[in-house]
């Protein structure tokens, strides 16, 4: 129970600005799509310039302006606006590491669909539509290859980096590889490796397409279908099993792991690259909330600890788990040695 | 430009989380429609007996709650859960101030689906969903009257004894009465005082049988309609002036205003209830936030400062205008003096 004294601290303000928090995830996407961050890194400051940089009213933008303000995606001094540190560098679009395209995944109708079925899931235990964002060739996961991939840039390359210091590699297996980043990150540190790339055939072509790009195409290789089913063949020294056991439960990882440690040779590495919330489950903040967004779009996906990654790994004959320091943002680094 | 060391510190994390905070509003709302915090103020302080109370599963009750105490709604010491000190207070239905019933007003769809269509908003400068929030008999100023009213109890206890301390009023008109609490504890407060409320026909159904229950029924009217069209009457000495300005642009507020003027006894007072942003139109976070909401959901409403309804009054032909330094949380009570 609470002391009168507290109980006169209270306000309802927390819940309602909580109930309304929506309205920042729409605030931010139209910034987005209207390009005003952008706008306001080429110089227009004031709500006309942008309103007309932007095509939209100089009354909207102004409020728009304003709310970004109030959450500082934005500063304002007079009615002059500029972009917040973080804005310039991931908002406009002129800047190389722009990430306003994850909108493109983060709010697709699919995702946002089974959050507003929540409820169900919290009766259920797992998404309320069907397999949810697992369905297979789900043409959501191309809009990830595409939205997502800025963000995985330098992940991709601390990880490499970190992963060539300890030996070099030559034969690579890619899990989920998405838009290709972290093989291909891998070959280039690594000039003799082969990547062999296992997505979704529709993710596989932007993938293909990245490393051609990057140079490292006639080492790339793909291994189309679900990485449940496909034949990974074997002899690899690395696996790459980056943000796919999340959604999956625990057996399932198991047995994805096991064949991992198949596929690799003796003393080969399988790199696990996962959200992972301390034992608490309700910290570090970003990565324990993951585990909601797992509820409402995958059967039995869940963000998983360090113990129950290598839990998962022993169980699948791994003889060794370790959690690297690499700094990777909302994600973690974690190691299984066969 | 940000410095070199500035763009080491930035990072996309903020701009994840808000594009997000929507997942924020969908776990509320779950949790508010599972009764999840009257179970754990009952003593179901784990997931299991959560769950069990709830008829929900244990895995989605678990990870449920470790998304409410990441956003500090629940506590969590080992696998036990206990209510925050706001929640107790305002998400349990069990407390007097239980405010969980606002969902059914801050989440109805329509006020969902003009956020939705944001940025055509913004491009547009009102509202891309006709005459918004504001179409004539909308059902969500019922949903306003039911959900909200808990939350207007202590405002409008506040609000009516800061007028008595004033002067003692007879005849008061309370224009866009929704719930009738700012009304209805005047007439308490004010023994031979008639209320005379404004506000659709369908709304003040919901305020008679409240001004019934609470004991001033034989002293409180209707007049339903428009409040733009309706004819108030007059000899009024005072008008309460609730949360409807900001649904309208300056000159039909000032056309309000010049009704009430008309309606109002020499020295009568007009009670303004508003968000008040400072003249930066950032500050405080909440009612300058609060500008967003107009332009998702009305044609030309937004929220004024004090200036621009000291502007609208006067144009009205009031002849003071003064700030009240009553505590109302979001809201800010301004009193225009005929």
């Amino acid at each position: 129970m609470n002391s009168p004294a507290e109980q006169r601290a209270t306000t309802p303000e927390r819940f309602f600005n909580a109930i309304n928090s929506y309205q920042l995830t729409e605030a931010l996407k139209s910034a987005v799509e209207l390009d005003v961050f952008t706008a306001v890194g080429e110089g227009n400051t004031t709500a006309a310039t942008i309103a007309e940089r932007c095509h939209a009213s100089e009354r909207g933008i102004r409020i728009l302006c304003d709310f970004l303000t109030i959450h500082n995606f934005l500063t304002k001094q007079g009615t002059t606006y500029a972009l917040s540190a973080d804005s310039a560098v991931f908002l406009d679009r002129h800047s190389p590491a722009y990430a306003g395209s994850a909108i493109e995944f983060l709010l697709t109708p699919r995702l946002r669909d089974c959050h507003a079925h929540l409820a169900d899931a919290v009766r259920g235990g797992g998404t309320a539509l069907g397999e949810g964002m697992l369905a297979p060739e789900n043409p959501d996961w191309v809009r990830y290859a595409h939205g997502m991939m800025p963000m995985a840039r330098r992940p991709a390359e601390i990880i490499a980096a970190e992963l060539r210091r300890e030996a070099e590699v030559h034969k690579v297996l890619d899990i989920a590889a998405s838009h290709g980043l972290f093989g291909i990150s891998v070959a280039r540190q690594n000039p003799t490796a082969h990547i062999y790339a296992s997505d979704w055939k529709n993710v596989l072509e932007v993938a293909k397409k990245n490393a051609d790009a990057m140079g490292v195409g006639d080492r790339y290789h793909v291994i189309a279908g679900s990485a449940f089913e496909t034949d990974f063949g074997n002899g690899y020294d690395l696996a790459l099993i980056t943000n796919i056991l999340h959604g999956f439960d625990i057996p399932t990882c198991t047995k994805l792991m096991r064949k991992v440690h198949f596929a690799l040779n003796p003393g080969g590495r399988a790199a696990i690259l996962e959200y992972l919330p301390n034992a608490d489950r309700v910290s570090p903040p970003t990565a324990a909330a993951f585990s909601l967004t797992m509820l409402a779009a995958t059967p039995s996906g869940d963000a998983y600890t360090f113990a129950e990654l290598e839990g998962m790994s022993k169980a699948a004959g791994f003889t060794r788990v370790e959690l690297s320091p690499a700094e990777l943002g909302r994600n973690r680094l974690v190691i299984a040695y066969r």
